[in-house]
């Protein structure tokens, strides 16, 4: 398979949400496939398991270089901004890459226990669009101002959304709100910004965290059963919004293909089922 | 012309922005539509340009209801709210409708002077959001929590969208954010909603104030270009982002045509150019 973009190659990966579910997967399986001396900063809430990714990526990469910014994304203070910025500039004093992959992976589900017709609360949109919306876009900025073409030459960056940017689903509106709104903002930078690649990857439905909240939370009695998760790990029911139950390493697997790939139209909307007919 | 939905019924129009440019223009045409009886409640910033319009809409409709709440809807304070309740109130105590029309075309077109990329201050961010976004849904829960089927049998939400809400285009980046988040809310809406109908309305690029502000403040002198009005009123520039100029009037022809013909999925996303070709 010639010309893979990230197989092999080394890179600046920088991974929010890189403790757990997707994102720490995303880590993982870039550690392994990236090129020897290629660069981690991964950031989550959780210090301890973001050490724990650390040594899970030494063992797969063992020169890798890697750095850690403990931040919640709710709260993305100037004390939060001085820690990316010091550590981005060790980053690219340091060394140059091929390339920088940008993963946004952090972001929380939101209120499923209302209806949209209920979301009343303009304190808890404005909570969630800061964490989910607002934020992700400050940290990418920063991030841009420091990974030039200079320190990178090639620069993607890969959104994780949502099939709901783009299809509404009972009892998801708030969620979908900030996906969508995520992608637009892009859509805009993808054309205004011909020298990067962006992605916006709806990596299915996925046994995380989020998927149990969803079963304990949703007002809608289908939704609950579709995400209850039967003794052997699998979901007791299928729905519209979920027409398989997928395991971090499945998406990111396709995630990965997909970018070695460098098919998709840079700001597009590509979903992990989009040609699982065809490669099934 | 069977079964038409908006023409000769008595409804009741609930319009945001409806001082001036596409919520004005919205407003006149339905009040010439319109059976005799039918209500409107407008709403905008300038109370003096809402006197007006309901001068106008009584002249094209004599029998017309009219309330007027003086709002801006970057501010929907607990006063602002308690204007609309009591209008609400009286609205729901004298009468009942065939339909509701709530029209969603309040909202500014945010910060065109940069790229994506620049899109750094969370302030501004929290600004137009509130503005563009949350207090919308705020105002639309509202309303329908208040009129019910009961008030109006037919219920019908027409959210004035944009061809951004579905497209990148350099120097729209917020605003496209804000008209991408909308839509999911009321995509969401519409699936959670089955008794109220949803239209996201892209109305084309439509001479407006807006218009004008784009032709003074994009950072890119393409736009700045293709917004530029000459003599004749007319752009002196084609361009991407508008392949033609329209008139109010003709855009709120072309929306109260499909309302009417009702044959859009609802929460379904149209544009004023979806069937151009088949119409001229």
């Amino acid at each position: 398979m010639p010309h893979r973009k990230l197989e092999g190659k080394k890179s600046l990966f920088i991974v929010t949400g890189a403790s757990r579910g997707i994102g720490r997967e995303i880590v993982l399986q870039c550690a392994a496939r990236a090129a020897d001396a290629s660069a981690f900063l991964i950031t989550a809430r959780n210090e301890a398991a973001l050490v724990e990714v650390k040594t899970a990526i030494k063992n797969k990469n063992k020169n890798a270089r890697v750095w850690i910014v403990v931040c919640d994304m709710a709260d993305l203070n100037d004390e939060a901004k001085m820690s990316f910025d010091t550590v981005m500039r060790e980053i690219t004093e340091q060394d140059t890459y091929e390339s920088l992959f940008l993963f946004h992976n952090a972001g929380y589900l939101g209120d499923v226990s209302k209806k949209a017709l209920k979301l009343n609360d303009a304190e808890n949109w404005a909570e969630f669009l800061n964490a989910n919306f607002v934020n992700m876009i400050l940290l990418n900025n920063l991030i841009l101002k420091w990974i030039t073409n200079l320190t990178c030459p090639k620069r993607y960056i890969i959104n994780l959304s949502s099939i709901l940017a783009i299809q509404g689903f009972v009892s998801f509106t708030q969620h979908a709100c900030g996906k969508a709104a995520r992608e637009a903002f892009f859509r805009g930078l993808a054309v205004e910004e011909p020298s990067i690649r962006v992605l916006n990857y709806a990596p299915g439905p996925v046994l995380t965290d989020m998927y149990k909240i969803v079963q304990e939370k949703s007002y809608d009695p289908t939704i609950r059963k579709a995400y209850t998760v039967n003794e052997n790990g699998n979901s007791a029911a299928k729905s519209d919004v979920h027409v398989a139950q997928l395991t971090p390493e499945q998406t990111v697997t396709k995630l990965v293909r997909i970018l070695n790939d460098d098919q998709y139209e840079s700001g597009a909307h590509v979903d992990y089922f989009d040609d699982e007919e065809q490669s099934v």
